[in-house]
């Protein structure tokens, strides 16, 4: 969730805000900080907003709001294999609106209730627009976190899902298509209402090398871990798992370039070393997830697109986009 | 911060949102929840959000956004006995500005590093206006904890410091005033860069029946303890701690009214058994804090003010209302 270069703005100002603490393990820069409460397993911590006309439209069903608001912390929870237990909520609305607020909490109550997290504290207040900023806290034992540093060359680059139905979904949504059947209603459930990958981050716990989840869009995220991991990769354009909805109701070549570039699937991106691999496989088969191979870590940096053939592809220019209200920064 | 009626709203929707969760001590409804993180002491939790022209003027120095925004947070775990330790921060921005996050990080920064907290999380999105929403984390022995709930009728109130300067701060400043010094300058600062009362708060733990931190204004929170506790009150309004610099530039009646009604202090108010009444100032005298009794808990519920006399007052209509911008819902 980052328009305003989240990952720039936040580590110039307050990257090393530590206070001279021993106990933070991993602080900001990761899907989640990680703290040493002293309980033998580590405190997982993350928080995300979400802002009408920049993370979901004015229109947008309130129970979808109140799941995504909770879904997108899970989805990051889940990146660093930990469990979600605890969550606390800052909800900004122009005025109180009782309707809008019974449609936000079934959401989020449902998705909660799914996912064993109470909600424990929160503040209300106004503003000039919709805001939901969740934190949400939960466990993950010290030997079994997930990072974004830790792929190695050599290791295999799989997703889990299928990618690109999201912003497929917001494209639909924007053009008026409200249809809640077939194919253009699963792109929309995918966009209002992604599932957090959460028993599959547990299971990889410990068997991927790298993780992260998958908000910005594929390239972009995978380009983290990347970036984080000191490696580049290579992906196979055609391995990307493409949705039977989306290649239903895009061409290929569109239905590709979201999958690559789209965000908002919150599936998982991770990198597990080959001789993981059958494990792997096992365990995500234990889950009920499909993971899809689509490409290698390789030591040059970089991320470089091949077709079946083997031949290079330049990545489509601009990346995903948050809901755009007004001139982007 | 409870302009849009935070606890009516909240607890509506939200109150009983556990999950099943047995490791749920506290959750929504005091300064902060409490939950068994299995470390022995119980982890402390908050969130408060402030927004631009909401709680805090457009003018306002963005050091003091950053200072405001982690003091409320702290105040809330002071009132609950907990020793601050980990934040997560939510901020919304209408541009990346690197002038006022400067200045913003640099307040916060201060606070944090001086009350040993670590900034383990962000996330930065884009919004129509500057909204700040700390997340904030600490640690609390199970016995020391400090409530709302457990004032008895016979319990003296106290509240720390000076109250109403904030009010009058805010005044000053809609007004134009923008000395750094003097006695207006006083009250500037106090509105700006208010001092969470963390060693005092800490000293309570076990010592006072109930706790609460002053930021909507010092009668609807003593209300709140009140309300909590299943009891009433009689304030001596002579006895309110009142700033030399607040009694310089407003008349007494007025200063009073704000020193009832006026937010933002985050004073502790707090209410304690005589028999413990020698101990607690004791505490006070070791914190470095002033703290003065206005008044006792009795049996009949409400809230009741009398003068010197003994002669019963009517509390001025209005209390505290956060910064206006546009009509309140």
């Amino acid at each position: 969730m980052a328009p305003l270069s989240e990952f720039e703005l936040i580590r110039q100002f307050f990257s090393t805000l530590s206070a001279g603490r021993s106990d933070v393990v991993e602080g900001v820069g990761d899907d989640a900080a990680l703290v040493d409460a002293g309980s033998g397993e580590l405190l997982a911590a993350c928080v995300d907003t979400l802002t009408e006309d920049v993370h979901f439209p004015a229109d947008a069903p309130a129970e979808a709001v109140g799941h995504k608001a909770l879904a997108v912390n899970l989805s990051d929870l889940a990146a660093m294999a930990a469990r979600p237990t605890w969550a606390l909520l800052a909800l900004t609305l122009p005025q109180p609106d009782s309707a809008w607020l019974a449609g936000f909490s079934a959401g989020f109550r449902a998705l909660a209730e799914s996912s064993g997290v109470a909600l424990i504290g929160g503040d209300t207040t106004r503003g000039p627009r919709r805001s939901v900023s969740v934190t949400l806290l939960g466990r993950v034992a010290a030997d079994k976190v997930l990072r974004r540093r830790g792929a190695r060359p050599g290791d295999r680059i799989f997703v889990s899902g299928t990618v690109g139905d999201a912003a497929a979904g917001l494209r639909l949504w924007q053009a008026g298509e409200r249809h809640r059947a077939g194919a253009v209603g699963e792109l929309l459930a995918r966009l209002h209402y992604p599932t957090p990958r959460l028993a599959l981050g547990a299971a990889l716990g410990g068997l991927a090398s790298a993780a992260i989840d998958v908000s910005d869009g594929l390239a972009a995220d995978l380009g983290h871990i990347l970036a984080a991991s000191g490696v580049g990769a290579r992906i196979e354009i055609e391995r990307l798992p493409l949705s039977a909805a989306l290649r239903q109701l895009f061409p290929l070549a569109e239905a590709r370039q979201l999958a690559l570039t789209g965000g908002d699937d919150y599936e998982l991106c991770f990198t597990v070393p080959p001789s993981q691999e059958v494990r792997l496989r096992q365990a995500a088969a234990r889950c009920g997830t499909a993971v899809t191979a689509i490409g290698v870590v390789e030591e040059a940096a970089g991320l470089r697109l091949v077709d079946g053939a083997g031949q290079a592809l330049v990545l489509p220019q601009g990346g995903y986009q948050h809901f755009p209200a007004g001139p982007q920064p």
